[in-house]
C-alpha cells in the first residue's frame, strides 16, 4: 500500500484520448489536495469503456489508499463510470430512489422534466455512499473496497469542483492529519530555463527544506519551491524562500516580476491600482488579447480606459491619430507607426501610460522585408516612450503570446524603475 | 497483449500533479494518431522520480505494443526520465558521443555553450536508438523490450510536436497497415447536452457506422462521430453522417454553426471573408476578447478592420459616439447603450456589421438592478440592429466567455438568414 496522503486520480473520457478536449481535472485537484497535506501520486485516463475502467481501478484496490474517478456520471449512452466502476469492484448497480427523486426535482425546479436517459444516473455500486450534487443532474458515490476508498465525482467542472469541496475535502483533511504543506512560486519572464538555472541553480541546490521545481512556458519561467513532506525545522522555510527570492533579483532584476501566483497582468494591474495610473491601448498584431488578458482581472475597470484594435491602416489612423505620412512612408510594421500608435491611444484617452503592438504574425509573410514574427511593443509616457523591435519565433499563437507579454513585461520594467 | 493499434501514453511531470500547469500532451497525440488508423488507449501522468516512471513503464512493457513517454529529458535535477526508462527496463544508461557533439553544436550555433547540466542529455538506455531533434537541446530515443516499443520525446510542445511528427509518425504508419479512421464533428451553440440527445436522440441510436460521443463546454455541446474500428461497409459513412447533420440542422437550425472542426470566430470569419464584408467591434465587458477570438484566424485582417475596448464611459463616447445623454439615463449596461456602441464601431470604421457588448462581469455587483451577469449583445448592419439580453451564470470568465460566443452566433445567425 502506498503513503497515506498519496492520492490517485482515475479521468474516464475518450474525448480526452482523442485529444477532443484538453483535461482541467487534474490541474485543479492537484492544488486542491495541497493544502490537505496531500499529493496526486499519480492519474490515469481511460476510455469511456466499462472493461478500461474497471481494469485501471481494480489494480488501484489495495495498492493506494485514496481514488478519485472522475467523470462518465451523465446521462448519455457513453457514461459508463458507474458501470465501469461496478466491475472493477465486483459489484453489481442498484436503484437508489432518493436520488432519482432529487434528479426529478431538479429539472422540475427549473420548469423541465427529467427524462428515462437520466434514470440511470440514480443506479450505483452496492454498499455506495451517495454524494448529493446541488446544482447537477449527476450524484457522485464513495465506496470502500480492500482498505482503499474511492470517490466517484461528475464530469463537468464546476459540479467537480463543488462536490469536491463540499464531500471529498472533509473527508480527505479528517484522515490526512498533518499541516498543509507549503508552495512558494516565482515567476520570471524573458529568461530561458537553462540560464536562469545556471544563474542562480547555486542557491537552489543548497536548498534543504523544499524540492525544487521550473516550469518553463511561452510566458516565462517559474520556479516552484514545494516543501519536502519530511521536513522537521520548519523555520527553514523562510529563510531558504527569501534567500531564492534575493538571487533571482540580483540575478535577473525585473524580470522576476512575482513572488505568488499572480500573473502578470495581474501583477501590472495592481501597480497600476496603487499608483492611480490609468493605461490605455492599440492593438495590431495582438488583436484585443492585451485587453482580454488585462480585463481578465477583476476590477480591471480602474485602471484600463480603452484598448483599440485597429488592424487596418484607416482605423490606426482615424482612432490612434497615426499620420498617414507615417504609414505610407515606413509601413504599419514599424518602429514609427509603433510610437505614434503608443501615444495615440495614450492622448486620446487622456492615460498616464499607453501600450501598442504591431507586427507580422504570420503563419503567412507581411510586407516585404518584414518577416513572421518581426514585432514592434512601445510603452509612451507623459515625456517619453520605449520601443523595442523584438523577432519572435513559434506559430501565430506563440509570436501574438510573446509580444502580449513582452509589452506588459516593459510596462512593468518602467514602473518598477520610476 | 492489447490490440496492434492501441497506443499508451505516459507523461512525466510533478508540475502537471502539483496542478501548475494543464497537460497539453495528450490532446495533441490523441489527434495525430487518429489519421495513423490508432488511438490512444490509456494515459498515465507521473511525478519527476526514477521509481514511478519505473513502475509505470516496467508495468507495460508486454502488455501493450507501443508506448510514448514524454517529458522529463532538459538538463535541470528534476529531468530523471531517462535514468526513470532505463530503470524500467532493467537497463544502464550509457553515454552518446554523438549526441554530446550535437547539443555542443546547437549550443555553438546560438552563440552560447552547453554547460555540464547539458551532459546528461547526452545519456541513454543501453540499445537504445537516438532520435536527433533538430531545434532543441534534448534528444529524444527510442527503444524495444519485451515485444513493447517505447518511444521517449522531449515535453516541450514544440519539440514533441517536431519529433512526433519526423520520428514516431512514420515508424507507427508502417506498423499500422490500415486506412485512417473517420472521426465527424458537428458543433452546436445555445442548446444544453440532454435537450440536444432528447432531440436528435433517435437518429444518433440508430448509427451503425459509428460510435457516438457528445463533448459539452462552456462555447457550447460538439457532437461526434468516431468510425467503427470493426467497420466492413465503409459506404454507410457518408449516409449516417449526412443523416445526423439533416436531423440536427431541422432541429436546431443555425445553433448547429459547423460540421468540421472550426471554431465559431473561424466559421463566422470565413462566411465574411467569402461576402467580402468586414466587421468593426465595440467591447465592453469582454475586454478585447472578441477581438482576440477573430484574430487568432490567420487572414482576419481581410474583414476585421477595428475593435475598441471602451471600458471607462468616457471611451464609450469619444471612440464609440455613444451620447453622454444615453449614458447618464440608461446606464453603461443597457440596451440603449448597446445599440449606440455596435451602430458607433460600425459607423466610425465604415464597416459593414458591428458588435457589441456590454455587460456586468463580476466578480463583485455592478450598478443597482444590474445583477452580474446582465449582458446585452447587439449585432449592428445598414438600416438595423438586434440587440440581446442575457443572464449569464458561471465565473467572471464564464461570463466573458459566453458573451464573446453569443454575439459571434448573433452575427452568423444573421449572415444565415440573409
Amino acid at each position: 500500500m502506498t503513503q497515506t496522503n498519496d492520492i490517485e486520480v482515475i479521468i474516464v473520457g475518450n474525448e480526452l484520448l482523442k485529444g477532443e478536449r484538453v483535461d482541467s481535472h487534474l490541474s485543479y485537484l492537484g492544488r486542491a489536495v495541497l493544502p490537505l497535506g496531500a499529493r496526486i501520486a499519480r492519474a490515469h485516463v481511460t476510455a469511456d469503456s466499462v472493461d478500461e475502467i474497471a481494469r485501471v481501478l481494480s489494480g488501484r484496490i489495495g495498492e493506494t489508499r485514496t481514488v478519485l474517478v472522475t467523470g462518465g456520471l451523465g446521462p448519455t449512452p457513453d457514461d459508463v463510470t458507474r458501470r465501469g466502476v461496478a466491475a472493477g469492484l465486483g459489484l453489481e448497480l442498484e436503484f437508489h430512489e432518493a436520488s432519482w427523486n432529487a434528479i426529478q426535482d431538479f429539472f422540475a425546479s427549473r420548469g423541465r422534466q427529467a427524462t428515462q436517459a437520466n434514470r440511470q444516473q440514480a443506479e450505483f455500486p452496492a454498499g455506495s455512499r451517495v454524494l448529493a450534487n446541488g446544482e447537477g443532474t449527476a450524484p457522485g458515490f464513495e465506496i470502500e473496497s480492500g482498505g482503499t476508498t474511492v470517490f466517484v465525482l461528475p464530469g463537468p467542472p464546476e459540479e467537480l469542483r463543488r462536490m469536491f469541496s463540499s464531500h471529498v475535502a472533509p473527508a480527505l483533511s479528517e484522515r490526512f492529519d498533518r499541516d498543509p504543506l507549503r508552495v512558494d512560486t516565482f515567476r520570471t519572464i524573458g529568461v530561458g530555463e537553462s540560464t536562469l538555472f545556471d544563474l542562480v541553480g547555486e542557491t537552489l541546490g543548497a536548498l534543504s527544506a523544499y524540492d525544487v521545481s521550473s516550469l518553463p512556458s511561452r510566458g516565462g519561467v517559474d520556479i516552484l519551491l514545494t516543501e519536502k513532506s519530511s521536513l522537521s525545522d520548519r523555520s527553514l522555510l523562510d529563510t531558504e524562500s527569501d534567500a531564492v527570492a534575493e538571487a533571482l533579483a540580483g540575478a535577473i532584476g525585473t524580470k522576476f516580476y512575482e513572488r505568488g501566483e499572480r500573473s502578470l497582468a495581474e501583477v501590472v494591474g495592481s501597480m497600476l491600482a496603487e499608483r492611480e495610473e490609468t493605461i490605455a491601448i492599440a492593438e495590431s498584431l495582438t488583436g484585443g488579447w492585451i485587453g482580454k488578458l488585462l480585463t481578465d482581472v477583476p476590477g480591471a475597470s480602474a485602471y484600463v480606459l480603452s484598448d483599440v484594435v485597429a488592424y487596418s491602416n484607416a482605423a490606426k489612423t482615424d482612432l490612434l491619430g497615426v499620420s498617414a505620412e507615417t504609414l505610407e512612408k515606413f509601413g504599419a510594421v514599424s518602429e514609427e507607426t509603433c510610437t505614434e500608435m503608443a501615444h495615440g491611444a495614450r492622448n486620446r484617452a487622456h492615460a498616464a501610460f499607453g501600450l501598442a503592438t504591431t507586427g507580422v504574425a504570420g503563419p503567412t509573410g507581411g510586407p516585404p522585408k518584414k518577416p513572421v514574427g518581426l514585432t514592434f511593443l512601445g510603452v509612451s509616457w507623459d515625456g517619453g516612450c520605449n520601443i523595442k523591435r523584438q523577432l519572435f519565433t513559434g506559430t501565430r499563437d506563440d509570436i501574438r503570446r510573446r509580444a502580449c507579454q513582452g509589452v506588459l513585461w516593459m510596462l512593468l520594467d518602467h514602473l518598477r524603475k520610476q
